[in-house]
């Protein structure tokens, strides 16, 4: 057996890290022989509900859950973590809008920053779900001056994975056969899920599904679907925010089969994004990193979508000025 | 790629269902590019909910879900299923005993043993998780005489793992390291977990711990874990049990790896245990089917605790004879 991996995962108590523990231990990301070490955040109000949720996990008798560290001090969380999920975030409340979201979070992501780079692993990568996950990262990253930038991303796979959703029940095939979705931007209902380079079945997305449908209906299903799954379950998305985090690492870590995927990284001004604005870009993962593809091109349409992202992303970065 | 497995689940929209679900999707149960169809039941009053857990599903894109029915009616649920999770039960409410609880369950189990004769796959397994588990496979087993009855079985694998999970924790060894440790009996507080033959490190676990422990404190933290587990938590436990029925199918599917493990089957009488009771006792699991393992010996402790769960089997069985 290889030595265990050092996970952590902060808001380990909440409804996604419940469903993200489990696909943890299950093996689903790092590999059903890879031991891992959980090391599980949350803050001291939530430490009993924590504390349940590891006799769970005790009681699940993993065998590749090598050990369960809880707590609720980062140091302790990120000590000589391989991988980290942070997921948890203060969540929207009635009367905040976006700018109030972001200046909230802000100063979490200051601290964790500062304690990931105290503290974490020297190869340590960085997955950021809470939101607004990108300027979470953004910040994040900054205040970790020691590790490299493009260790931290901001996920924006669940918004992947819900496109590639609506183009394989719109073409009738197992989503297994959607390759090749790229989502642009910021995680919020502006990003812009393209196909331009997507095939379903081997076929070209473009040759499929027509134009009017994938900038109507489609855009709006998959920009507006976190609301419909609100609606319809009476819950927010969990299990598949989680199923989309464990993708991102997964790929990570086992590469993404020579397939495009999507993470929201550090920009270095590849499409025009300025420098340091944490923003979506096509990716492909091999050998545990992962290479931004920076030579697609964007139509139009793409680049009208893209700036709107940026715009916003910028005016984010203006409101966290003081945080970094 | 192999066919896809048909996968029932009832109490889809559940917590353990929720929980369930993706590690399915995740490949834990039948192997990570196994596709799989899931076919999930509810009742009426949450197709809702359960709609917005099949968005969920969609939008995890997991490319071995090769298609998803959610429906109202067991008949539609189990149509040629090969694996199926019987999740869903009426739950105890307040001044509700374990009688009340019987009888309030058993028509469910009456009708769902009823469609699966008729419409389930030729090879069907199914295993029980809704309580009271072994009675409600009981009834369902009975009304589906065209099955055969070792093809039911009830978790009392949650009760081993919860026991291992505290063997490993007193060992101070990863779970891992823990096997063969078996659960006689009653999916309750009766149940027994019996260490005469578990090792803990490749040492025998009677050299380990001593009988004081194992007869007083450990088997209180099994018998009462689930309770403790709502205390801390504030709702009961839904992902390790998902992560327990897992376990029982993919090792039935898979093999157990030459070890003991528990399973509560429809009894030939071994162990004294009176025939077509579905008791707990220790099988091991291979080539996609499992032996039961009779010639245990029970020590004097052991059998006063088996011949109590065995009276109980027999009262619960006495409670729903006017649906045998």
């Amino acid at each position: 057996m290889s030595s265990p991996l050092r996970v952590a995962v902060t808001g380990a108590a909440g409804n996604i890290g419940y469903s993200l523990l489990w696909r943890l231990a299950g093996g689903d990301c790092f590999g059903a022989d890879q031991p891992i070490i959980l090391q599980l955040l949350e803050i001291p109000q939530v430490m009993d509900k924590l504390e349940g949720v590891v006799m769970e996990l005790v009681d699940s008798a993993r065998p590749i859950v090598h050990d369960i560290v809880a707590t609720d001090d980062p140091r302790k969380a990120f000590d000589g973590a391989d991988y980290v999920f942070l997921v948890g975030s203060r969540p929207r409340t009635a009367n905040m809008d976006r700018a109030d979201l972001v200046a909230a979070n802000g100063p979490i992501f200051v601290g964790q920053g500062k304690a990931l780079n105290d503290v974490a692993g020297s190869d340590v990568r960085v997955l950021v779900v809470g939101n607004p996950c990108n300027t979470n990262a953004m910040i994040a990253a900054h205040h970790a001056p020691d590790i490299p930038k493009h260790r931290f991303t901001a996920m924006t796979r669940l918004d992947q994975n819900r496109a590639c959703g609506q183009l394989a029940a719109k073409a009738g095939v197992p989503v297994a056969d959607v390759h090749d979705v790229v989502v642009w931007g910021n995680h919020s209902n502006q990003m812009y899920p393209d196909v331009t380079y997507a095939t379903v079945g081997g076929r070209p997305a473009l040759r499929i599904f027509d134009e009017a449908w994938l900038r109507g209906e489609f855009l709006q299903t998959v920009a507006t679907r976190g609301k419909a799954v609100i609606k319809a379950r009476g819950a927010s998305s969990a299990a598949s925010a989680a199923s989309s985090a464990i993708d991102v690492m997964h790929d990570w870590y086992h590469g993404s089969g020579g397939h495009m995927v999507s993470m929201a990284v550090w920009s270095k001004g590849w499409y025009g994004i300025p420098d340091g604005l944490i923003c979506s870009v096509p990716v492909r993962c091999e050998g545990g990193d992962y290479e931004v593809i920076t030579d697609l091109e964007l139509d139009d349409f793409g680049r009208e979508k893209l700036d709107k992202n940026i715009s916003d992303l910028s005016a984010e970065r203006e409101a966290v000025a003081d945080l970094l």
